[in-house]
């Protein structure tokens, strides 16, 4: 039996929100690999093992699965949202940099990212060009996050912000609201999206100049819209053609 | 009996990234609309009358959709991947703006954009900020894509690109791949992805040195990595942390 590892994507909560592909792997997966949370939302079942670890392990848990898969193991590694963005994948092609041996099978398989199931709730603030940008600063000086905010903000791009607080750093996003403010105006919408897809799902819209740090938590993903981005109803989008 | 427009992301191609919510949604409309080959993908069925359109026409598509769901139909407006991202939510948007008469509900139900869907067949070339520019020329003039590319090379972001190349505009994406290579030089990685998830998909990692135009057409979507975007065997990946 020849072991494989795959790297799924939960997306954003809701089960309606997981691929059928994502599904089928883990129907298939002798061993569920993830940060605990995720790995919560897979149901037990015989033959099934599940592997949850912290949040800080992502390299250890990226070896784990290689180790597992080389010995036969059909392996899931579970990320929220899409595995690429911020998430697992590229810390299993980081462990396999460094590993020894044949390599085992490995697939990626695609998700509903947080800030594009935040921005169908919203709206479609992402409708134009976007970045997206992760604040969290144990993986980068908050100088690169600077630099990139304003440079995002010259190039009028809207803006998905990920992990934009947490206890450890509670200056930061003040840092970053107060960039923004200052290179977009205090007109400019602004979105945050806590828990989307779930039952603690909470839209709130606000401008820049309304916003405050504590309208985000760890749960929360930011939209941050371009010059053109404007309100209909209850709604926010980012209109399709630049002048 | 109450009307609704919802617009439902199908995905890159593959049933299998369709997700369980735009199934359901689907089962129980009375009308799709839709650019013709998304249309093409649903199956016929008593009760369910197919509109599709063409290209140009998202705005007429959208008060189309508006005036069903006014009179009472379950409208579906189909986007292949990501209906917020380069499709058709903005659009409904920009109709509703100009709509007279109380809004029928609306709801955007995400789906795997097609750049998502690229970096997983190709590895993790997102995996750190990246942003999404849209190389089409229709809506925006090329000096704004000029300026949002070598901002983005400046922000060191990895970068997606939709719609690089049409029969209609063939000088534009050999212009954009002349500034990249200026800006983030010959090694750079790039990815043409096409027809991701398809019976015709085929990914072509390369780097900016030996990218061409050609390599592009209008179901490709271009990935290039920023500054520590690396190869392991056959995977492209950018990492998590930047020095």
């Amino acid at each position: 039996m020849s072991g494989w590892v795959i790297v799924a994507g939960l997306g954003p909560g809701a089960e309606g929100m997981v691929t059928p592909d994502v599904t089928a792997a883990l129907d298939e997966a002798t061993d569920i690999v993830g940060y605990t949370p995720y790995v919560a939302r897979i149901a037990p079942r015989p033959g099934l093992t599940l592997h949850p670890t912290d949040n800080r392990e992502e390299l250890q848990r990226a070896r784990h699965a290689l180790d597992m898969a080389a010995s036969g193991r059909r392996v899931v590694i579970v990320s929220s949202g899409d595995p690429g963005v911020f998430a697992m994948a590229s810390a299993l092609f980081e462990a396999l940099e460094a590993w020894d041996g044949p390599p085992p099978d490995i697939r990626i398989l695609p998700g509903i990212t947080a800030m594009l199931a935040a921005a169908a709730a919203a709206g479609a603030p992402l409708g134009h060009d976007f970045c997206a940008i992760n604040l969290s600063d144990n993986l980068k000086p908050f100088a690169l996050i600077e630099k990139r905010l304003r440079l995002a903000a010259e190039a009028d791009l809207a803006m998905a912000f990920y992990n934009p607080r947490s206890n450890a750093r509670p200056d930061g996003f003040a840092r970053v609201l107060s960039i923004l403010l200052e290179c977009c105006g205090p007109d400019r919408p602004i979105i945050f999206a806590r828990a989307v897809s779930t039952p603690d799902q909470r839209i709130v819209t606000t401008t820049l100049g309304q916003a405050e740090p504590k309208m985000a938590d760890m749960r929360t993903v930011v939209i941050v819209g371009n010059s053109a981005t404007r309100t209909v109803g209850r709604w926010v989008y980012t209109p399709r053609g630049m002048a």
